[in-house]
């Protein structure tokens, strides 16, 4: 595994705790941690739990004892190590976005395309689709239950910088992360969606806004929480809040919003679909449950359902606890891991893909274009 | 009417607004409003909307050009006015709890079987059955919906006393109310579980508790909100709070709940009734949802279902406004001055009878034998 | 009044009610029901409880004893109306959306300007300021309370003709109607969150959408509900939704969506707004809640407040019932009533005047407009 | 650890996950797991990852490598157990309820007191206690944030067997399991109120109710799921439902209600406090948000907040996710995993202790009786 940060260890308690709930047919093994500082990544293997640790990730491929690479770095370094990575013959779980940019994106996914001929697999880290309840989400849809799509209404809404005085951390540096909201949370739901409709979108018109453009900076080597002020202050050179419409090849409208300034909103990603014959409402705050309305019953009794999506038969639960027992954020993870694994054990593509994480990326810049020409921009 | 504080608003205000907007076979005249001091009931005639006023009750029960007697006072002057209007053969609409004790409603429930000879028509205010709502939910038990009931779960929750500094008011004086929180609201979920369900409490057993024991005299002459404080404190005579397990009749066991003490709850009448088949959720702060729960569905889209009961097929809408669009309070009382119109006019007996009325009063009387005894009482 | 459907329904029930709870300085009289045929507004007449009914609204402007013209009519007849009322020295309350475009709009602006320096008042119908809950919204922002307005999140979502086979009726139609969802809902979440902020939209681009373009013609007469259908179809020349980002003078930005096509929802006018200090949520269809999050407060007990908006000090609440008695949806007209009376006896501009109704206006031609041209549109 | 159903899987995932993510001063090692089948002991300890398994729970005492017994069987062998491994010196951590009668917990109770003075520890596994919002929740009324305490309300709300072909279990049988709904859930509120509360119940009257009385036998070795029938019933011997009235020592009254019958709710534990100066409200349904109105705000504000009990701040939350991901069900074993460990290490008394378990024995013992006797009974 490559990163030791938040993603880091999501990931670690995923690769430790799927075997113990899922039957799986290998046992991954926690071998080696790479970061980029030798004393801090050694740190890091002992509490995350992997074997060994290294500053110098290349070597890690000329292993083989490693099968699998797992990419959870900021953006600007996933084509490089996914590259290499697909190129030595591992199997690459790369976190999400994809790439910071199309040009990488498009490198990523035609290493991806040539190392399935070789049975070599890759897949892009969208966790959200196996959420239990987006899951169910998706499958509701695609049983027709939903009939038409009409409405594609999205939010991810976040608020940890909503204070001026938070400092500049390495999201809102364009050359680390891309882009702010848009490409770390917008991409979620723009995945999420089109995940849940099994269509994509088509075009797009947006616009981007920076509400805080200066801050303070942090000292050297602190995390997202380490605020050792220096007195110094630096721009924040990405978006803030990003807004945008779209149109979805198959006739749906959609409204979306990534923000980290939606005070007192603190992980809300919030999807709602209407369809001619039902809607359906997500809210990840209360991330077991999804509602449901079934337009084809009884007006008399007709409502939206909140559907407690921990019984037995709902997507992943079965191998959790009894049912009204919830999951939490990193069981998403865990399932990832476990989907992840099978594919590669079974021989099969797993989804998303890397030209699924290819095709987020192009509806990303196409809001970014939009937001600079002010017109809608096909993706 | 007789009586003009908060129920007297209240039902006049149905009179003045349910023949524009339900069909009535009779359009009721507000002809005459009684209260105790002659110029405040002229005051109050003129805001309320009423032709005359009078300090004298008896006097209206002479005329002619009256047929319809409405009570609003406070529960200790019920009996007597109830029992002289159905004598003097005027259709009575009595505010509940219908009596301050059996022993009355049992004198009121014998005179309303009396008068119903003649074709003299009684019925008490439980306003609250009117609620579309809660009919709804009594439409869904009567449909088998929720097959055979296990539970009933009632709460009636309020604050308005929760401060050691709000004064006596009659409401807090046993000669005048009878009883508390179990008279003035416990009686409400009495009424409505035993409602919905279309069964009876037999056997309960419960405690009262009064937790402010003095409270500052209010000066004469000023109502709930009237605290011109005297310096002097009298003694609260009532309970604050009424807690009672009870069984019914047909096997379902309850748990209710009623106090003025919930800090934040303003006016929380909640019930929940679970059966073999389906469950039930409702709370008066929200009045215009009825949740629920139908257990013969797929587990896996299964869930409480947010019923918006303002659709034109519900009870009571169809008069009012486009689906989506709610009521307030006082519709309820609206409703009841519907009902209550067309028994008087088609000769049929207004439900809930004075005999209901005496029933409920049974069971807040087995209540507080219950917590003076420590064991279950029968009703 | 002149019209006497949906609308002429609920101002009658205003103008009725408004003196038994409030304070006015003069009592309304309901004279004169204008509507297009003699027999049917003579019905109305009886049924909403007007004294007169005529044809020929032109004759009750020559009317000594008619002070107020009030007109619920659809949207193509307002100008006409509202200017020859206005001349002929009538306040005018005038039901949104103010006109079905901008030169109307513009000439009834005009007009209103030239009565107000005669004393004659004009006043538009955006009954939702008087909810309570919007109107402690707007109290709140105006005292800082949010801070920095970053975000405003408006949705007013419905779901009556999301089955194709419901019939054409005059709000299908772009002759009587101007537009569908924009002009119709649409316009109430331009003037509401324009009222709550202070701060006006000063750039939109958006898109419109006509999900069904044909659908059964209904029988002449028939109205909304009558379906007598006659074999026949009409098209659809309005739009069913209309979604549009916005940029506030302030610096706000804004996502909006007015649809008729949201399965499920029947009433929902939802708004957020996120300021640096803290945000606001408000649901129609829970009409009687605002939540509020307070982002100063200690964050171990921060979170979105459920604040009860039937407390004595909320806005309009006092008159009504004790804390905790719900209101429904005629209230706010209720209000509406009230303030444009008191305006006029006092000789004030009622608020929204016939300009901010104009502004509104603008607003939806810019969107109308950049879903032509696909570009951001300048108010 | 001892057992390996249910309890047994959550506890593995404690003992495996917290030490990466939480300081601990030793690191547990899973080093052997009893159970009465040795073959599916031995599968079971390959699945949940303990090192080395036995169906001799006895020997384990004798292993100089175990310092800790962790017991997660029925409640019929936790007496024995528990004491032969305090009398070994092993600190133990025990499953609640800690026992299936009083006079077993007595037994423990003083082997737990006799085992503190050689510095060996007891704990019992109410694991609720440590779901962050509870621990919230505790903390806010230490602090005084509730004033004095009037009404607790407690619910425990299952449906695992309103169907009535559900087979019989472990749990529905008195020998094994004590008690049903009481002993099994109506413990868990029991605790978590007077846990919350920092009080004591003194008193209480209860009832409880057996709705169905005979169930199809599953066939040996099926766990809950375990539904292959056998043609053959057998008889129910526990409750389905536990409903009682409380008296606290410190004055507040209580409603309690356990049940199994609770058609749609699964896993609904609720719980709401009222005090003179604030309120709280719990459901474990939504596991990650405590309610608390704040009584001492201006009421044009005042409200339940819904606080996402997610921050950095509240208890045990700093150790995982940012603010805003929630946890899950087994977090709180992990918690619990955790606190006792560091009790052991830094010896200290871990809490609840055998004699906190032994008091809700008590309670439960006095409901018990006052069933039959249909009293109150003090505990």
């Amino acid at each position: 595994m490559v990163g030791h940060a938040f993603m880091g260890a999501a990931h670690s308690q995923a690769w430790r705790v799927a075997p113990h709930f899922f039957d799986l047919p290998v046992r991954p093994v926690m071998s080696v941690l790479c970061g980029r500082d030798t004393e801090r990544t050694a740190a890091a293997a002992e509490r995350l739990g992997w074997a060994e640790s290294t500053s110098d990730w290349k070597s890690v491929l000329e292993r083989d004892d490693v099968h699998v690479v797992d990419i959870c770095t900021p953006g600007d370094t996933h084509a490089e190590i996914a590259i290499a990575a697909l190129e030595a013959g591992k199997h690459v779980l790369c976190e999400k976005p994809m790439a910071n940019s199309v040009a990488e994106a498009v490198a990523m996914a035609e290493a991806a395309a040539r190392a399935a001929e070789r049975g070599v697999r890759a897949m892009v880290g969208f966790s959200y689709r196996r959420v239990p309840a987006l899951s169910l989400a998706r499958d509701l849809v695609a049983q027709g239950r939903l009939g038409r799509i009409h409405h594609v209404r999205a939010q991810y809404l976040q608020d940890w910088i909503v204070d001026p005085a938070a400092p500049l951390s390495w999201r809102l540096d364009k050359e680390k992360a891309g882009s702010g909201a848009l490409g770390d949370i917008g991409a979620h739901i723009v995945d999420a969606t089109q995940f849940i409709l099994g269509d994509t979108i088509r075009e797009v018109t947006g616009t981007l806004q920076t509400f805080v453009s200066e801050r303070p900076l942090a000292s050297a080597h602190s995390g997202l929480s380490g605020t050792a002020a220096t007195g110094q202050t630096g721009p924040v050179t990405v978006d803030d809040a990003a807004l945008f419409l779209a149109r979805f090849a198959g006739g749906a409208v959609g409204s979306f919003e990534a923000t980290r300034f939606a005070n007192g909103r603190k992980n809300a990603l919030r999807i709602e679909v209407n369809g001619s014959a039902g809607s359906l409402a997500f809210d990840l705050e209360d991330m077991n449950v999804l509602q449901f309305f079934d337009g084809t019953e009884d007006p008399a009794v007709a409502g939206y359902r909140r559907i407690l999506v921990t019984e037995p038969g709902h997507p992943y639960v079965d191998a959790w606890w009894p049912a009204g027992h919830g999951l939490g954020y990193e069981h998403a993870f865990t399932h990832q891991a476990v989907d992840f694994v099978r594919a590669v054990a079974e021989g099969t593509d797993p989804a998303p893909s890397f030209a699924d994480g290819l095709q987020v990326q192009c509806v990303l810049a196409a809001v970014e274009e939009s937001a600079g020409t002010r017109t809608w921009q096909q993706v």
